[in-house]
């Protein structure tokens, strides 16, 4: 395959591939439709969310180098929905066409490890963290760190999964053994415990010209490691907002990114530390579809395709809860209450914790 | 086929089947997936602005009741993007499922006598029309009306199509002629010339309960009978718009609408006077993606899948440009525009004055 260069803005008509199927690529897809693109779905799975909104799909394994070369020579661009691609899957097609955020972005951002030593690398702080490779470098560093503390995989963990509290009294076999699952050659990282006052994040984007933008600090509150709310914007000082939005400009530089990155972040008493990096659409950005004018899937869909970026202003301070599993069940009182705006990202199971979609509502001045 | 009776709200993950694969069936395709529903275009055109954006589409012609059939048994309920389509197509689908709204109303919209007898008959006025069939009745009133006036087909125009400007001058057999083009039957309508001052359009949405909403009267300039721009909220009194929008809510309840209807007025110096009836959504309702939390489309959605009606608040003034052939070829001024949202329709080929996509601008309050 020749590798097709794409320098200037994708003409509409073009058509973008993403990678994966849920719906964040479903919310991207139809953003892509507002600006006259058309988009490619390749995921696994038949009947997934993003490929309910559009005719052109390829579903087959993240390995499969045919259906690979295919889609390559089907699309314009490809970018990817979620960041647990195989990053085998990113290079072989950045070998033949653009792939935006650039596949090193994802290197860094599947790896936990390497991602808080990017920060650090930048002098951007994060919680104490130690890569541990047994129960034996757990113990230790859990000793040093002292306790709670919180023993991740390094690799593939989201929403939770793969994270195991640390207290003084856990053994290290077992919570290793919880932590590595069914993973043989399991990495691990153990995160010292923050005393954090509040969860904040903030969505930048940067523009194929290295245009960078940012939307609004915003403040997100969890249960069971799953995002519950967003408070937009979040209710902290304005040189905090103002921190924690250059914190995601400046990774967003030093990553050379052409897309979105969502930067995950405790305020403590007297800190901002990055805790994750997320090189696509976000959760707690999606109080951007009702709020502004530009939506952080179009700010995707603009900074992947090589557009000016739009405005992050907003007209209103909102509030999004997402629907988790059964809730999603009320979406008819949502509908009956003038205030709230539904979305439901089409998946036809609601199993327990799974995101159904989500509401938000604009929340007056006071 | 056994008729499927829908009384209660469509539940997430339904089909709704859409008849037309024009823009405006794909902005309620976006527009359904944003509330969890599929969507199925039926058209005779493959690669049309709608089918863009769904896997599900049936391209076969509108007398083909075998396709109908199949599509009907697919789909959960059926609406229609515009309204030429063959009435018998319409009845054919309602008489195995819920059509939205029902065909009778079609009946009416379609033919511009009907739909004018039927303003008379809730006293609500129009410009003075009167049924032609054939050159001497077209003289006869148009010496009644004087001129200028304009005959028009009773069916199957628009975007100013099927159109003559009769002068004091005009050959009434040349008139005739050139109004009934092609068609051997053709039935004329001669409506005499309203010096309006301002041309204006209401969109009513009423639900399956017979809730009736409206959006703000707004403000639509022509070009060669094509919408140019829109300026919302209408720049009338008060009282004028009270009544505009009264004169909408009546026909659409009259009409027992389950759906929309978009109805373009003439603002004379002492009065409103109906034009036209759209029993769909309109280009003039544009701007409502934009400016407001429900969209004419999400409003159409609603009002179809039997659900509550949504807000018709907005939170700025706004202007709508429509992008008429090459002009779109500027999409990328318009995206750097941070004022500016861009819309496109997905149509390759800018055929002069086609509609391929539209810009609108929130206006700041002086």
């Amino acid at each position: 395959m020749v590798s097709r260069d794409l320098e200037g803005p994708l003409p509409p008509g073009s058509i973008i591939g993403i990678l994966g199927g849920g719906q964040l690529g479903r919310m991207t897809a139809l953003a892509a439709a507002e600006l006259g693109y058309r988009t490619h779905i390749y995921c696994p799975e038949t009947d997934c969310p993003a490929s309910q909104v559009t005719p052109l799909a390829t579903h087959a394994a993240y390995e499969d180098e045919a259906a690979l070369a295919r889609f390559a020579a089907a699309v314009d661009v490809v970018t990817f929905e979620f960041e647990n691609i195989p990053l085998m899957t990113a290079e072989f097609l950045a070998s033949s066409l653009a792939l935006r955020p650039r596949p090193e972005i994802l290197a860094i951002c599947q790896d936990r490890l390497r991602e808080k030593d990017f920060c650090q690398s930048l002098g951007i702080a994060t919680a104490p963290y130690a890569a541990v490779d047994g129960p034996e470098a757990l113990a230790r560093h859990a000793r040093d760190f002292g306790t709670p503390a919180v023993l991740k995989t390094t690799r593939l963990g989201y929403d939770g999964k793969g994270q195991v509290r640390i207290e003084a009294d856990s053994d290290p076999e077992t919570a290793w053994a919880e932590m590595a699952g069914s993973q043989s050659q399991a990495t691990g990282i153990l995160e010292a415990f923050v005393d954090f006052r509040l969860e904040i994040s903030v969505i930048a984007a940067r523009g194929l010209d290295g245009q960078t933008v940012t939307y609004s600090a915003v403040e997100n509150q969890h249960e069971n490691h799953i995002l519950r709310t967003t408070i937009a914007p979040a209710r902290i000082d304005p040189v905090a907002a103002a921190k924690a939005k250059d914190m995601a400009r400046r990774l967003a530089e030093a990553l050379d990114l052409q897309g979105l990155l969502a930067v995950e972040m405790f305020v403590t008493a007297d800190d901002i530390l990055v805790n994750e990096l997320a090189p696509r659409p976000h959760n707690s950005g999606h109080w951007t579809l009702d709020a502004g004018p530009t939506s952080q899937f179009e700010q995707f869909v603009r900074a992947v395709a090589g557009l000016p970026l739009g405005s992050t202003a907003f007209h209103g301070r909102a509030e999004m809860q997402n629907l988790l599993g059964d809730e999603a069940a009320c979406w008819l009182a949502i509908l009956a209450d003038p205030d709230a705006k539904l979305h439901l990202s089409g998946k036809s199971e609601a199993r327990p914790g799974r995101k159904m979609g989500h509401v938000t509502r604009l929340i007056a001045d006071a």
